[in-house]
């Protein structure tokens, strides 16, 4: 088993003060590896990376057969809070005969700033629907009217759950050795790097997975491309090197460390879980590793604020940076 | 050269979805390593951590002669910024003809919650007053006034920052490698591991130290464990350890995962840092050492809540911990 290598430093001065390890894969839809950092088979929870995965048999049952794209975006978002999102998810609701009080997935602070302010000033609590996963719940929601499943959707022996482990588990090529329960109170299955990878890159190459699935990672694919905004939010990393890639790739975070991205004009699949599981640590390796594919341009300072973010004092004076590991960077050539 | 060790667990159902590793070193004052973690040669840079012995030229010159122990305790502290704390420093300014504008540190949004609502409601900008260093630079501003050197006291090559270099090297026991620049705009001299552990055991047991400096040495410990709220504030990680220890030990926090600890009666220093430099990791594992140590109740709750803190879903369920590595805790037995 090989260790997870170093992949971010925390320069300051002339020193690399901080270091954040990590493991990386790269496949395509044959389940090859085509680049790996660290471990391939470290088992990891790839939380809210893989919900495109939960997405899919919300569509490939036909559940989802009225749905359009903005809501298989909500579907597969970790999304901020904000108005366009807690908008459209209670309308979707709605559509179906729901409610906020019908989603188990818990209320939470949003990080839309706009949305927080609001709530602050009208001193009104958060709810459900803010919650990031809320566009998740309304695709277990819609799925489950479709299964006619209780209202426990988020219990592991749930029909929805079942379904949502299966389609996982074929994707990554492997039974799950196991579940966390995530944030949301929804169960988060467990699988290696590679597993997480290759499923990915089956959603990017979907040729093998037959009709029903096929066609159901590509419209899920293509809502994510088409609403980057919906999947995350104004400022956030998977919004803004989604919009950098120009729509040739869909990026996605996990808690804890995580993210993926789906690359369908080359059929690749990537996977990134920083060990000690921290934001400034993943964002910055999936920018460098995005940039050395060639799916974001070098220079783009949508992708240089999360690859090499200056270190300010207090003063306002750069005292340091965030940077690529040599490991993960060497001299950034192309992978 | 040891590399870094597992030291804290992110534990979600059965999975240690996150680790974060470090180094650790208990010392005695002849520099003896009495226990350690990871590599005791790592270089690191002690942030906050050294506060204590930035300010012992502040004392050990004389300059302190008329600063009672609650000065000390705000020379060696990285406090919230809440009123206690701003109050305080303002005035000390006042005492020796100055104020905030002589500050070199920069302003800093206040964590303190209450000062935060305050200057959120009155639309008042946060001032160098509330930096968490304020009070480290009141004390170099009172050294200053001793040395007759200009304003500009942040500089690496002012009689202040001289001086303060000088006493770090020969608490540590080597030359420094260099410095990278705070968020408070001062010099943070780099040092290692095991040299940052032996100036804490130096401070804990200052008898091989010379009249002037032990005396100093021995003032500013007293300030800490006299005034554990000005050290940090409310609910703050080095206050809540330094009141469970009830008095017998000195605990310090510095940026990017470091805490050092002084046991004066054992005549111990410990220093900690993981290497990912995460508050989160860094607690856990201060607090998991302490107990070992038992400087501090195995089973105190405000222990406790940084060794073992539960994880909660959004709907309050608990479904997971963060928890000391196996390989720093074992049985937790007595070190």
């Amino acid at each position: 088993m090989a260790d997870a290598v170093p992949m971010v430093e925390i320069r300051r001065g002339r020193f690399a003060e901080s270091v954040h390890r990590g493991h990386a894969v790269i496949c395509d839809a044959s389940g090859a590896i085509r680049a790996a950092w660290g471990d391939p088979e470290a088992v990891i929870l790839p939380r809210s990376s893989c919900k495109m995965l939960q997405a899919l048999p919300l569509v490939e049952s036909g559940a989802a057969a009225g749905l359009g794209t903005e809501q298989l975006a909500l579907a597969c978002a970790s999304h901020q809070g904000a108005d366009m999102h807690v908008t459209r998810v209670a309308h979707w609701l709605s559509e179906i005969g729901l409610g906020e009080r019908d989603l188990r997935c818990g209320a939470q602070v949003p990080d839309d700033r706009i949305e927080r302010g609001r709530l602050r000033e009208t001193l009104e609590a958060p709810c459900q629907l803010h919650n990031n996963c809320s566009g998740k719940h309304a695709g277990f929601l819609t799925l489950n009217r479709h299964l006619g499943g209780d209202s426990e959707y988020v219990e592991p022996d749930h029909p929805v759950q079942r379904a949502v482990r299966a389609a996982f588990e074929e994707m990554t090529g492997a039974d799950s050795p196991g579940f966390g329960i995530d944030g949301c109170a929804a169960p988060n299955f467990a699988t290696t790097m590679r597993g997480l990878a290759w499923a990915m890159a089956r959603m990017a190459d979907p040729a093998g997975l037959g009709e029903a699935r096929g066609a159901a990672a590509e419209r899920l694919v293509a809502a994510m491309i088409a609403h980057p905004l919906l999947v995350a939010g104004e400022g956030r990393a998977c919004s803004e090197l989604m919009a950098a890639a120009g729509g040739s790739v869909a990026v996605k975070t996990g808690a804890e460390g995580v993210f993926v991205a789906i690359w369908p004009e080359k059929g690749l699949g990537l996977a990134l879980k920083i060990e000690d599981g921290t934001t400034r640590a993943s964002e910055c390796a999936v920018a460098a590793l995005l940039t050395r594919l060639g799916a974001v341009k070098a220079g783009d300072p949508r992708v240089l604020r999360r690859m090499t973010p200056p270190i300010a004092n207090r003063r306002g004076m750069v005292v340091g940076e965030i940077a690529p590991a040599p490991g993960l960077w060497e001299d950034g050539a192309a992978l």
